[in-house]
């Protein structure tokens, strides 16, 4: 049996980069090694659309998230978390393990703040030197308008960071026209290769906050990494293997082009909520990212259930709920490598895995509606060329 | 041209490592990645000689090193570094990023402290809670007596913890035997795989400090990474393609079994110091490591030439000095996945390049001594079974 990954990370890694992983590995102080990793600096850059050095990290995403805390402030000093779910908590987890003052603007998971929340928030803590953001909130599969409340930091001289672990390669950030100070992200989301690389990139405003921070700080200590990028360089070892992924990755994505990768993520996304609303079930998330759709478990359906046969008998991977969530939704992720054909893959699993556990929903209206969604999406796409 | 790493760290990686990391990745939330996880993690624990929680951190070995600092120690505390090279220094400058007192033993780069120091510092710092070791100093080659100088720091009350990033699957640590608190090691050497992973062991002993420890950690909590690997878990995302191969990797070592591993980088070793000095050149180190051959550059030779000879018009990296030691030495790495025959083309091109560079050496008389010292080393172990 086949069997395809459909969480919200780790995520599915294309063939080319599992080839580049596979060879023998070259060493990192190398010409040939620099020169590689400056094209991948480069070209994630690109798809950021910044000029800014994009900073490789060995570690996983948390790590990056904590790097960027550590380089911006100092303890005793305040900012504000903005949290509808697990990862915008561990922003407050992160900031509250050294020492920084947490103002925290929380919604209902699966809600999304809205921007005069964030407003209110600044006007109460005029002390706040940063606030932390969650682009897509990966627990609940809720999209922020991380955008909008940036600039409202900005007018207060408020600087923002964003986790874009999920979202990086799923949304344009256009990072050098938006009013964000720093971006965290990893590779195994929308990046297509395995995890163990995380990534941060920073605003001049940002690195201007650098020369300031105080907290502690060595392998997490972002100034030497950047001294260390001009010259190809880490100022410690590089996990080698999935740095040559992240090119593999890199190069395909800007084969395919940035706006076609985006557009290719919005289909997946437009496809797979529609084959949850034709199943008569609710779609979880306030604002659905298009990195996963969370669905409400029917009532009378044990979800743990599902997974597992989604899992056992159609190869499908899905992710359940976590913390208060947990048997409350199912994640459909389809973040990264996937096509129309995949989703027909994960909504027919889907189906059958729920009709299996006696769901009353009508089969095969969600893979009708599957194609229906992309069907539609080409026409609009040919008349727009014809 | 084949190219083989000579390197002391990355080192090569064997084709069933590789292939590990090439196949579709799984998810870590699954029985199959637990189970896998965890005997990887048994079979680390066998080859150090404990039945201490081996942590897997996705990280290098600097982020490991500061991982075990910051869980031990507290902001305005004291230690002791012992440091003769480039890595022992890297334990004062984390120790000093977090507001640790450090009390240095320094000596010169390429010697090896003595017990007596030791036992002189720790007389001298009657509130030093923790002393950081390198074992086996990657940038001189040289090996210190650590077991020695734990024992002397375990009489006065003092932990000890090593740095053992270069010698973890090359000597028997026997953790559980000795009187160390704390050993940190990385991926990329003895355990064969690519760079990306760093490992930290603790004694009942060291985790009764961890409790004490107030140093702020999020991503380096280690305390958090017992817990969860108590269920085949990691507190954040594990870097799944390196610890499968890990797992490739330790059952490749499982199989010769620990004491023909350590046998065999004993011949590696003497094969390669027998054929420098047959050379006529100096070793440099005082104490030789059994990871890596350090020796002394003869005056006239242009060490950088020689090195991108090797490579270029031999396929085989070694290293060259760091820091102070830039021009002066050569590296010969042979930590990982060698033998006889690979320690031949490793001699081999060290000496043609040597000669290509005019060095007044007699061309095969490395050859011949690295031969004749494997010969020895095999007539002896046959008279001992025979």
């Amino acid at each position: 049996m086949k069997r395809v990954l459909f969480t919200p990370g780790p995520t599915e890694v294309p063939s080319e980069v599992l080839e580049a992983m596979a060879r023998p590995l070259i060493h990192h102080r190398t010409d040939e090694y620099r020169q590689y990793f400056l094209e991948t600096t480069r070209l994630m850059q690109e798809h950021l659309g910044t000029t800014q050095p994009a900073l490789t990290l060995a570690c996983s995403g948390s790590g990056a998230m904590e790097a960027a805390a550590v380089n911006l402030l100092s303890a005793g000093e305040e900012a504000i978390v903005v949290e509808g779910g697990k990862f915008g908590d561990r922003w407050r987890a992160i900031c509250q393990a050294y020492g920084v003052t947490v103002h925290t603007v929380s919604v209902e998971w699966g809600r999304v703040a809205t921007v005069e929340e964030v407003e209110s928030a600044l006007a109460a803590h005029p002390k706040a030197k940063v606030i932390f953001l969650t682009h897509s909130e990966t627990s609940t599969g809720a999209l922020f308008p991380i955008h909008d409340m940036a600039r409202a930091a900005k007018k207060r001289g408020v600087a923002t960071v964003v986790d874009a672990i999920t979202s990086y390669g799923v949304y344009d950030l256009h990072f050098d026209r938006s009013d964000l100070d720093g971006v965290v992200w990893g590779s195994q989301k929308g990046m297509m290769i395995p995890p163990g690389l995380g990534f941060v990139c920073f605003s001049p405003r940002g690195w201007e906050l650098v020369k300031e921070s105080k907290l502690p700080k060595f392998y997490w200590n972002l100034a030497k990494a950047r001294t260390a990028l001009e010259a190809g360089d880490t100022p410690f070892t590089p996990a080698i293997s999935l740095v040559l992924a992240a090119r593999a990755a890199m190069l395909l994505l800007a084969a395919e082009g940035r706006e076609k990768v985006f557009l290719r993520h919005q289909r997946n996304a437009d496809a797979t909520r529609q084959a949850v609303r034709a199943l008569g079930l609710a779609l979880f998330a306030e604002v659905p990212s298009n990195t996963l759709t969370a669905v409400t478990v029917p009532q009378g359906v044990d979800s743990g259930a599902v997974l597992k046969t989604m899992e056992r008998r159609y190869g499908v991977k899905i992710a359940g709920g976590q913390d208060r969530l947990k048997g409350k939704i199912f994640r459909l992720g389809h973040i990264g490598y996937y096509d129309e054909g995949d989703i027909s893959r994960l909504v027919q699993a889907f189906e059958s895995a729920l009709l299996d556990h006696g769901a009353s929903i009508t089969p095969g209206a969600g893979l009708r509606a599957a194609q229906e969604s992309f069907r539609k999406s080409q026409a609009s796409a040919a008349a727009r060329v014809g």
